[in-house]
């Protein structure tokens, strides 16, 4: 998938909404029909179909029709893009550790041995 | 921070902007005024304001005016919040994966030696 801004932007967007992320949480144990999906929701079908169209959309999930039923699969490789996403903040955050590591050793040599 | 479902769709709404993760990204290097931290975007400052509290409100920065600056500074606990989701959710396929290959190595067991 790609890292564009804007795939990230509805990767992240798709987790902020608790009913998209226990949809992603089912469909961690296996695929499952939209039906099955819904049945645990106090929602219309037509509210919930919005939330799978955006998983769709957004990337997070695969479905495909048979016949009436349309069953759901989770698309694994989004959780790589936040965690591609994650490591390269934390890369961010090393680099500064690590001239600050620099620094404070480049300070104490200066300071000649003890 | 707290991992209720508020919290966790604020956290995740907040990424969900390539402007607001650039102030992340920035903010990783170090903390930051607000001046220059709108200095890289094309951005009227209320609106660059709005970002900077929603960042402040979901608990992603924290923020301390002196005299007539104010100061960001990254709070890296929300990536945390992320982190314990993402493993809860690898917890889910790595409970069916084992679920897996306890029927595939049952299924073998039933097959008998060879």
């Amino acid at each position: 998938m790609a890292q564009h801004p804007k795939a990230l932007d509805d990767v992240f967007q798709a987790l902020a909404d608790p009913t998209r992320r226990a949809i992603l949480g089912r469909l961690g144990t296996g695929s499952a029909s939209v039906g099955e999906l819904a049945a645990p929701f106090d929602m219309a079908l037509p509210s919930f179909m919005k939330h799978i169209r955006y998983l769709e959309k957004s990337g997070w999930i695969r479905t495909r029709k048979t016949g009436r039923v349309r069953t759901c699969t989770l698309e694994k490789t989004s959780f790589n893009v936040i965690e591609t996403w994650l490591s390269a903040q934390r890369s961010i955050w090393d680099g500064r550790t690590d001239r600050l590591e620099r620094f404070v050793s480049t300070t104490h040599d200066q300071e000649g041995p003890e």
